[in-house]
């Protein structure tokens, strides 16, 4: 029997990055993206995650998670009054005084990564992947994102799995730059890809996933195609 | 601000004794426990919680993850056909090989520990509490209730949450027997928990979990209050 992966997939550019890679590796009737709605303000991302499936031709899985964060106050989430902040990372971390950013959703990769397991071995694969890279790590901003939590995390997954299952993190000692740098490589359609957090019609371009991902494209000499706004068949 | 824990608790024997505890440590105000529907067959473990609850004038949450596990073939779900042993479980273990028993549902506790983690960051608990002993992760019948992996979550809820949350499992090197001499001592109401896998109108007697909560209530010199069948009040 061939190897299956699952890829934890939001349809942003870190997780679409990760799906081409787990795609490369195993060949796409082996891989199953999960994507997950949680009450997030962007839940737009899931249609983007939506569009970049039939252009792969995989079929995904789709849960709602809503319901385990109605008692958080996070700013990513709809049901928070708390605004997105409109500021480059490092200034909300330097703010945040070591503490997660806003946007943090508590323990919001731990739980995805459970849930993941779970369908996982339910479907027989042998690995979850998902794209977590250094950069979101940094500063604290989000805690699960970085190695220590990765390591552990993979570590209970296997244990807690009968070692039947492990995590893969491509990107976690890699920044957003080179995780675009293999995305580019692997011709991910980036244009279909949404990460704003605000989730309005087009990209804000001033909260803090906007500025790190055009930053992550100029380092590698291209424009984000996200932020060309008037393309054909821009999301509506 | 008074610390606040979260409890795991299904109903059942081991996550009450632990909530009994909690609420010793911290005082009835300051436990916020959390129950979970997954499609299990003894959905009615949930009602006992509620009840329990009410026996202890503690208001929880209740969750369900049931779509998580709309693939897996677990006996323990009731969309599986496949039926619950009738063994006890060093049988089941010596039948699997190695292998989790057919009642072990897909890293459920590395899910439902997440799923807390996420809660009690909202909630503003220091540490989440589940009852898992040693008799469950002998033989590696469930290994989500074994050490190894306890040890593994737990340092991944800490680094994952900011260093915010710490895992609590006050069993995990004792066994069942141990569990309710804590629990007769903390006057745990146990005629109130379900346990049965079979979830039928009265405990099976049979299944894993029913042979072993006899035994463990037998090792401490007293009578199982569950299989007091006639009782008054008996759950209908």
């Amino acid at each position: 029997m061939a190897c299956k992966a699952m890829v934890l997939f939001s349809g942003g550019v870190d997780s679409a990055t990760c799906l081409a890679l787990a795609v490369e590796k195993y060949g796409k009737e082996n891989v199953i993206p999960l994507s997950i709605r949680y009450g997030q303000k962007h839940e737009k991302e899931i249609r983007a995650a939506e569009r970049i499936l039939a252009r792969y031709g995989v079929k995904g899985i789709e849960l709602d998670l809503s319901a385990v964060f109605a008692y958080s106050g996070c700013s990513l989430l709809a049901r928070s009054e708390a605004a997105v902040p409109e500021a480059p990372y490092a200034e909300q971390i330097a703010a945040s005084g070591g503490a997660p950013v806003s946007t943090y959703v508590p323990f919001r990769n731990g739980l995805f990564l459970s849930c993941a397991a779970s369908v996982a071995l339910s479907l027989g694969c042998r690995s979850v992947w998902y794209g977590a890279h250094r950069d979101d790590a940094a500063g604290a901003a989000y805690p699960d994102c970085g190695e220590e939590f990765f390591r552990s995390m993979n570590s209970a997954v296997y244990e807690g799995s009968g070692k039947a299952l492990r995590l893969e993190a491509p990107f976690i000692d890699k920044n957003k730059a080179q995780v675009v740098a293999e995305g580019l490589r692997l011709g991910v359609p980036y244009e279909l890809t949404w990460s704003c957090y605000q989730g309005g019609e087009k990209p804000c371009g001033v909260c803090g996933t906007c500025i790190d991902r055009r930053r992550a494209f100029e380092a590698n000499g291209v424009e984000d195609p996200a932020l060309k706004l008037d393309r054909p068949g821009a999301d509506k």
